[in-house]
């Protein structure tokens, strides 16, 4: 290996490694949604890793093609930004809870840890998740919104009741699940539907 | 959509959901290791979830190309088979650390949940993370070596001091990372003999 090209693997290696100690820090972050059948909150680790797994075994239920080790990227760094900005209460009225500039800010400073390109493409990954417009954020936003739906429907309505939100609004949270798979839409709004019937999700907010 | 081929993949996605649901128990199975910086233990799920995004940014490391989404869905599944077999300190010198009996019969049924096709994959990705004989199998371990070790330097010792290790033991466990990358491998003997100096890591077991 050429001097020159040694100098720049190490000084990139130890950017890498400077990024992969700060990120530790999403192990800490706590969401409203708790594991399943359980009383313990989930937090964004945990969250990031399920989605991936999500992802490996539900790929095959997209309608559209999608490359699966971008997704997985998407589903790994997806949260990372709320290591500075915290985590947004999806069901939260009062706060947008996508592409706030803290959000942004977020990004550019923890993925600046890292080398330049890495950063970037980092960043891109993100930034296409965010805006949820290829066939791979989307579905990697069907997997966000449908594990808390299997979560609160094994936890007696989880956040729903905790937090007093009616079918409607999880009908239209939800129902994006649609535009990446026929079938887990299916499955979910069948979920949804059996919420209401079982009395653990009300038809409207009181 | 044919009738029949809708069942078929109803039927799948039943299966899937059940492996989602199973597998949420790794975030209660504790690791010896503790987060950076921290005396919290860190779970297989927040574990699995590191070494995934190592794998995205050290990636460009590895001496030999390797098939990243593959080695993801390797350090993504390695410890699932633990919900039934537990996690054992890899310093254990009563207990052989990899493929026991035990983790083939977890594979077994834990994977067994899914579709036929999709247990028979990762039960495949699983073994060939067990033999660490591919080039992604090797850096999947290294991945899996390298993320205690920096846990336990920034932890004053961590595991090591906890459990009476000694410089030796830890080498043998971690000069496999060299099978994988030369310039991780030489960032990680840094570290152990920085580590000596620092008086956080004994020479000699006492």
């Amino acid at each position: 290996m050429r001097g020159i090209e040694k100098i720049r693997l190490d000084d990139s290696l130890q950017k890498q490694i400077n990024f992969i100690q700060e990120i530790d820090k999403i192990k800490y972050i706590e969401r409203k949604t708790r594991l399943f059948n359980s009383d313990r909150h989930e937090n964004d680790a945990e969250h990031c890793w399920h989605l991936a797994l999500m992802t490996i075994v539900l790929a095959e239920q997209a309608d559209k093609p999608i490359d699966v080790l971008r997704v997985l990227k998407m589903v790994l760094i997806h949260d990372i930004v709320e290591i500075d900005a915290g985590d947004i209460f999806i069901y939260d009225t009062f706060k947008n809870h996508t592409n706030t500039e803290a959000e942004r800010t977020a990004a550019k400073r923890i993925f600046g840890l890292l080398p330049a390109e890495q950063a970037e493409e980092l960043i891109a990954i993100w930034e296409e998740f965010e805006e949820g417009a290829t066939n791979e954020a989307k579905f990697a936003k069907s997997m966000d919104r449908f594990e808390p739906l299997l979560q609160n429907t094994s936890n007696n309505g989880g956040t729903w009741r905790e937090y007093n939100v009616d079918y409607q609004q999880v009908f239209n949270k939800k129902k994006i699940i649609k535009n990446a798979s026929a079938s887990i839409w299916n499955y979910a709004e069948k979920l949804i539907n059996e919420s209401v019937d079982k009395g653990i999700l009300k038809k409207k907010m009181v």
